[in-house]
């Protein structure tokens, strides 16, 4: 049972209907982070790298929402995804998503923990400023989605098949005009 | 040295001149979270929030420019912010807001780390709902804020008393409508 009364949706869902004041800044956010088309980093590589960080922060609705929609983007199944979250280094990624994967772990620690050799090393196989930029703050934004999905205690459904299930109309739908009561 | 190119701006203000489009909503979510009057903590309680968990992630640049901000509208100096930040629960704030700061605590190491006790004990001091949601969502996006600060490397004036000595003028201006470039 979450920590306050909260309308009876799964996960972040509950406190965005709960208070859509500021709901609607975050949607705003993850749709610019996240969708946005004027970005060389891919849909599907921005929601990777959310997942990951979601991972690291042991989030379950975040990383399967979000591992849902990467693996829906990049078209391979959730077996990738979870090989992605437990070992990336091994995966067939690029090194440039890997090193921006490297930096994200680095920020779901704390900022500090970003090294000039992290940033040199991302730089060193393409990575442009705008593409670290924005992994940063994805990294940022997500250690707050899911402390907030996790804070207030919400639930969320356990069967993994229904986060896939709901990526296509997702993708479709976005999150700027979610409708925060279905 | 910021380890991208950022415009020559202080902490976050050299990110968000970077990148406007994602400074917007992050800007309109700190003025819901802090500012708007339909809230029942007032503006210097909710700095202080964000000035704690700044505080716990040893972010230089946002502990002080939410403690100044806090100290003004609380109208109390310095050393009393820096002394909650120490040590509240040996501070003169009410049962209330010290559980809520108990709160945030939790939220900064994980959202998993808030408890069911925290909760209640909060409620019985008369948190109400809204005032949990809204003390975990500063938690959070503080937590957020600081690494987006720290992960880019940004650069901050060492001198405190400048954070003091633009707190009058940013509490008149908010955050909405921010000049990026000032």
């Amino acid at each position: 049972m979450p920590h306050i009364s909260l309308p009876d949706l799964p996960g972040i869902r509950g406190p965005m209907a709960f208070r859509p004041e500021t709901a609607k800044p975050l949607n705003e956010l993850a749709e610019i982070l996240l969708r946005d088309n004027n970005n060389t980093l891919s849909r599907g590589e921005r929601e990777l790298i959310g997942t990951y960080v979601s991972s690291l922060n042991d989030c379950f609705f975040c990383q399967n929402v979000h591992g849902a929609m990467a693996g829906y983007y990049l078209n391979c199944d959730i077996n990738e995804i979870d090989s992605v979250k437990r070992e990336f280094q091994s995966t067939s990624l690029s090194p440039k998503m890997k090193s921006l994967l490297s930096i994200a772990a680095s920020v779901q620690k704390s900022g500090k923990h970003v090294s000039k050799q992290q940033i040199e090393d991302a730089k060193n196989v393409g990575a442009t400023d705008n593409e670290i930029h924005d992994t940063v703050l994805i990294a940022a934004a997500f250690c707050m989605f899911n402390r907030y999905v996790d804070g207030l205690g919400t639930w969320a459904p356990e069967d993994r098949q229904f986060y896939v299930n709901r990526a296509k109309q997702r993708a479709a739908e976005g999150y700027r005009d979610l409708d925060l009561n279905r």
